[in-house]
């Protein structure tokens, strides 16, 4: 069993904040990230699978084919949006890097198995600060 | 003449685009930047001033004094806010790395002065592959 | 389950070394690390905790109560201080990174808990080619 | 259980290619990678031990015998060299990171317990957007 | 004036050596850099050009165009190549990360021109310790 | 002309502080910088040297060559050492980044001269968010 981790990122604007609360509520609890004009990020994201090494080519899974499904799945989706309002599967989600790192999980799990290996994590850093790691169910 | 560095970071969303331009327009000149519903990014600044050594302290500038300056000249005002829209210092302005590195000049040149240092240059980094950088006229 | 690290940093002095030995005798198993006059490092320090999304916020845990729990908990008492003499939780203990790093989670554990979240790694860089990681008994 | 990690790199040339193959067909495979000329790499590894803090000395291990045992076993035998043509621990081996990774453990593992500690992880990094890690079988 | 610099990354092949000495001169002269099978690395190549803001649409050039230039006049022609022997504007000379800098600075200087702004530096990383920078003559 | 650069690290203990202060003084007037029992710092040095290309081999100086000397003249005499109390280079002087960026020049650029380079800069970080820069008088 090896793992093999593909690197890409993206940059978005977002907001946390319920749309049942007041924007003094929503300040309250998220602080400045609720702020309704949006802010941003550069995020980061590491995409990391698992599987054997295939005895053809010394490949667990040839990275740029990898790399093509982040982009086609989400980095398309995602870089230079809005992620509140025009990502397709963030739509009635938080905007969390919590929520972010399951949705993208979600996005890119099923086709990952088609290539015959299994996605083990996704790791999303909002801030050199702050990431978030998902890794199944 | 010695010269020191600050790095401060800030996050925020912003549009490139002209308001007599139509979205078909924008999207040829400015590309993905100028999407209607923001993109953002992690900012990060890097402000260097120049001077004596204080033979009093060995310090140009204590550095937690220009910290300071910058915070609130510059980071309470644009972090987690729209570059576009609510950032007094830019009202008006293209929101480019370029227009913003030389607004965030004008806004702590002066203020250095008062120190008895210098601004050497802001540098401002959109992302890992981009800066923009300003010495003054 | 998800998990989010929140990254701090602190600047501390230590040495290597035991009471019970020679100046000699701890410079050949400690090496230049214990140096009787000191020496110190810029830390970098990730705590990752783990838990279930809270299905109102999208949150596991706000990070800015984890890194206020951090600061309050570690940070201020460790950062530009001398781990040898002045820290409290590393009194009578080896300053190694591999202890202070079960010290740093025995400092935060329990704290982490009472907000309905769990420790699940503590990893501290000494500098950037060394790094120390526990995950609890 | 307490787990340390050490930092080496390493610059080496390679070519991803089966002799089997023509060059087109090793194009067609391992695209520019497969280069009959060689391309090459700054290499980053990770190497990760686990095991008890040793009570005399408050270490897992010292960090110095075990980057002179990576040093030994791995980068004096491929730092400046030619992974596929003179590098005894990969002959007839594919130079892709995934069996490079797999190489480097099998390398160090049987004498880092002669040390008194379990190799943990080889981490092995190709590029800033790529990585591989193996945990053993 | 305004300066913007755009990062890009190419890896190659290469070997420092002079084919009027033998293997063993070259070793005494540079090292294990001159080692006949190749070695290679990671190169980060940062290019930053002057001018002035245009007020059309805020930018000094669009780093969009930078970044084409760049990759059609330098990475596509060295990126996994060997220096040494198949990149056409370092054909007869030296392989080191000094006269890679000034030959990156003639393949672009003349087409930034055409922009409508200057070159300002060639930066090229052939490692995280070592870097060559050139200003023009 | 060429500049090239070569980093070094090292790791030490300093305080901020006159003796003519008290220690209410001391930290009144340079913080927790101030501690007597110390903190300490990675240092991370970079030291740029410009010159002519050699067209015998390609170099400005071998990087080597620039490598040794600063571990000779610098990094020997201040890694894991107390910059305040054993370092010959810094006796009677602040232990600030700034005076300290000063003296590693004094320390190198007669030596560099005889290498028939210049020294061109001396940067100095303290943190990845402050650093001083010295170019000469």
């Amino acid at each position: 069993m090896i793992f093999i981790t593909r690197r890409e990122r993206f940059n978005a604007a977002h907001r946390l904040f319920r749309k049942d609360f007041s924007d003094e509520k929503n300040l309250e609890i998220f602080g400045k990230c609720s702020n309704p004009n949006w802010h941003g990020h550069n995020y980061e994201l590491f995409v990391t699978i698992k599987g054997e090494i295939d005895p053809e080519t010394g490949f667990l899974l040839n990275l740029k084919q990898l790399s093509k499904l982040i982009k086609d799945r989400v980095i398309e989706k995602i870089d230079h949006k809005n992620i509140n309002i025009e990502v397709d599967f963030m739509e009635g989600k938080f905007a969390s890097t919590e929520v972010l790192a399951v949705s993208i999980w979600d996005q890119i799990e099923a086709d990952i198995r088609i290539y015959g290996a299994e996605l083990h994590a996704v790791k999303l850093f909002e801030s050199e600060n702050n990431y978030a790691e998902y890794f199944g169910k």
